[in-house]
């Protein structure tokens, strides 16, 4: 950590900041010069609170040098992490595929689309019960009944579940029904939340927030590790920007800005990113190409008529031909899937 | 709402479209181009889910012409809304003015801050509780504690107060312990929170998202306006941008832009917008000249020591004075504080 | 200037660097941290390129600790600048107002609002000549007739005028034709035209990028310093975020960081950065009581039939209504309009 | 093209209006709504400026349903281009590859870095002469003895030259001198330019702008095909984003979007939009993966110590392995390199 010191600061000040600095365990360096006075903090600077450092009236700013997140951070865990979900590795050679419609309709939809994506070669089942939607008015999911048609899904299928949990009321059920708990992007810094799931043993899928940066992201997954879940998936599904032409803006660099911050697993889901189902091929396979761990897709039997994100589904069959096209790219940079 | 068609659609296929369309109660227009064909809708389109239509394969776009909103919406509704908080407006010709430290730390704090900005002519206190921190490592609030602390310096001043809830555990002690409910920026989009906010009847302050849209923002309102509760009070609090210099950038213009959208009132938090404390005054006096129905301002002691946000902390002293300076601009714009 | 360098760099290396570095004429002072190294350099840090430093595969990043603009910097000339045009002040007590049309269309507009401007209080007269359009179907402005307007609107009123360049070829012409010479934000980073400009010894109105950070905005002011034009006046007119209500994001807090860290003047064109007329009096206010130098608004005697950003235009009327109203306002700053 | 009415409008008024439109060669077709009225035009707009329709008081909002660009648009041209340089061809299953360092800094360095691309496969090289560096005091290149070493080092190895211009006056020094004139992302909107580049027969690279929609940018083609100059060609270099751990965001859904709206070629440059070297090889291949018609490398022999933007510059040895991993990946998706 670097502080830059207003200009003018007198030798006191300067020396009662030094004080109540080394008093939480750092050592400081300043550095004198025409201008600007900074100090160079050497030690375990995670304890200090920087934002507590800039109320400081003789405080310019605070810089960081290293990251302010611990256990994610790849420097002091330098192995990648693979997530084991019914004995099915996310994070490791062979890629992880999540498919399956936004939202459960019924039995027999997520039944159907299950086993389409069982033959088609997904890993795991996806499907939402309950929706995250910004109007009151739009369909809310089936709820409860939604991962009962899951459970009942995954004992026709065997593919282990992923569904969205949009409260801390439900962890229970969750835990008992899904095999990976899906936090979305809205609820990313819903820290209430993720206190609550960091004190499960379930694998957690984190999806990056529509406005945050791959820090923040990170010092979420952060309040995951820091309370004891250490089964954390990262999920990128796009960011906003000033396009207009796709929903989000996907942000593949991420992937790599991940894998070089942190060591754990990362997914991409090109659905969300884009909203345009026939954007999601291509991006399935320049997120492969890249290096992600994996792929998050929505399939849906009858775009036409789903409940909600039609628009952004591909169907069974055009999930089948990815998948086959999917293994080329997969090769070439040494996975598999 | 208008549906543009994809080039080239078969005459049964747009049929099909237009008899499912009607049967949710709008009337269908057709205008056929040269190379697109458009529907016009006609009737309360509110029933009808874009994101549904959206997904058939036929469909090219979706366009709104009404905003997606109803309760919350001007059109309906054209007389501005005040909300009544212990006997005190927010939204009439009187600016309401809340002010008060990041988070609560003491009892000496909070009732010297309390005391402080009701002289200084604060309408009512601030403080926080439960605080959203980016990093798990960093003060998290003294939770119930401070709660309790704020109902002392409320006793002690008369001063109504208002505190940022994080989950909906606490809506039952939150209900009794403050006068105003705050949903915070992250927390926009948290639904679950917002559907069980809804059913309360204390008057709830929703921030603006970091990356929010005004319309999303309105529908967010629309939540709580939709379960029942009416006393909704929106707070701008600056958006996420490139820029980095200030915190967020604050968006003032939507602040007009809420007004012509809606009737709900609207006040703006400088201090969260820019994240330096000598911006402050300057933005608050812009907010007032635009015509906000008032400001959330931190004010604290010593933010040089403040466990969080000293750097955007005014201390009591500035705090007065900018009241004093309000006052000119409020008048100008036919507004008293 | 702060260089972190990568971890397990060796001795050598940093002697290698701290070498070249310092026989550019600075002083390097290392702190030795667990994991990481960093320099911290004292002096004159203006003459080193740090994109040629981050080059170095030993270092991790640069860091700024002071801004990397000299004269346009406020550190080094904390008086603030004012641009006297004939007479006029920008830059002082008294607010500059420039108004107008978007594009001169004939000899009748611009001379009659030129003196409906006149009468309101403008001091100044916008008019484009030459037009940016986005489409190259659209108006694209009178070119050398539309500027011989403009000095017949000038003749008939005394008003000196602003008009756009676009093309350094122009510039004599310009500087024959017009008394501020405005480079339009889609230029601001147009470095041959900068260059150029700097050579002259007309006012030039730099308008702030769609997409600039206020340091990127400063060093495109430094470019016509550098040179030796000193006779900048800066002006905001709103940012690109996601937000699509408006056509712009009316960044007010600029103005404060510009302050802050420059000596230059500063307006704000509320008309560009909403796109929508009815907002320009409440956002001209705010403009004003946030301190800005003055305004650049458009007007337009029949923006129904307005050859360009009608839309954005308000009508004499409104303007003298507002120009009374803002009176209020800069009297509760301290200032005159 | 549809034109949303305000509220409340007069029969008179719609029927000025319609004739106003109908004057200009479309038909009008009313649609009638409960509180809205909408206008839907039928016929070629594209010669009707919608910002002079939104400019009239009566209409609330103008959507286009079309793309406003004509010559650009895969609508009435169907066939992919491919524009031919030298003989190669950019847009066709053979991918381009083009190559070199940021700046030509001398002889010895643009000879040596040519040899090394053209022997790992690079189809072009490029090169840069006039720089547009943020800062004035930065390198600004060689300007025309660059341009020299360029035709040197094009005589040496036969490889086609790239390299960007940064004002008209150079057009026929360029149009002499290299065999592809770049537009940088800065002048994206250097209309001034862009005209007097349709004026010549050389193929144009055009790169995104900063903050550009996928809109804006194909409008810009629009202003080199309207003027002629059908040889245009587009490079992704990533847009600015709140994300600041990458210089700026890489969008690659760009790619589709351009592919679905226009017949253009398209490239990508991963080096300018990462910043970071190590992130060039993933990025270019996952560019190749999602279908771009090639990429832009920037190639430097020795980083550590180049004038400019070394720190995202790969090395020869770098690049040579590159080549190598991407042929597999264009295998995978039906392209050769």
């Amino acid at each position: 950590m670097i502080i830059i010191l207003k200009p003018g600061v007198e030798a006191r000040e300067v020396r009662n900041l030094t004080e109540n600095l080394e008093s939480q365990g750092v050592t400081v360096n300043p550095v004198y010069g025409t201008e600007l006075t900074i100090l160079g903090l050497v030690g375990d600077t995670s304890k200090i609170d920087s934002s507590r450092v800039e109320g400081n009236r003789i405080v310019e700013r605070v810089m960081y040098v290293a990251e302010p997140f611990k256990k994610a951070n790849r420097m002091f865990h330098p192995e990648p992490t693979a997530v084991v979900v019914q004995g099915r590795k996310i994070g490791g050679a062979e890629l992880a595929v999540i498919a399956g419609p936004c939202s459960v309709e019924s039995e027999e939809q997520i039944t159907l689309v299950a086993e389409e994506v069982k033959q088609a070669g997904a890993g795991f089942l996806r499907g939402g019960a309950f929706k995250p939607r910004t109007s009151p008015y739009a369909f809310q999911g089936l709820a409860y009944e939604g991962l009962r048609l899951l459970k009942h899904a995954r004992e026709r299928t065997g593919l282990p579940i992923v569904s969205e949990i949009m409260s801390a009321h439900d962890i229970e059920v969750f835990a008992d029904a899904v095999d990976i708990i899906q936090v979305g992007a809205r609820n990313m810094q819903n820290f209430d939340l993720l206190k609550e799931l960091s004190q499960t043993r379930k694998p957690i899928l984190l999806k990056r927030g529509l406005a945050a940066t791959v820090e923040e992201w990170l010092m979420s997954a952060e309040y995951l590790l820091a309370g004891g879940n250490m089964q954390v998936i990262l999920c990128e599904r796009g960011i906003r920007t000033f396009e207009t032409y796709t929903r989000n803006t996907l942000d593949l660099s991420s992937i790599l800005a991940v894998k070089k911050m942190s060591h754990l697993p990362v997914l991409v889901d090109p659905s969300h990113a884009a909203g345009k189902w026939w954007m999601v091929p291509a991006l399935s396979k320049a997120a492969v190409a890249i290096g992600a761990d994996g792929l998050m897709i929505e399939v849906h039997n009858d775009p036409d008529h789903a409940l909600c994100d039609g628009q952004q589904s591909i169907k069974p069959e055009g999930f089948r031909e990815l998948m086959k096209e999917l293994r080329a790219i997969a090769q070439a940079v040494g996975r598999q899937i």
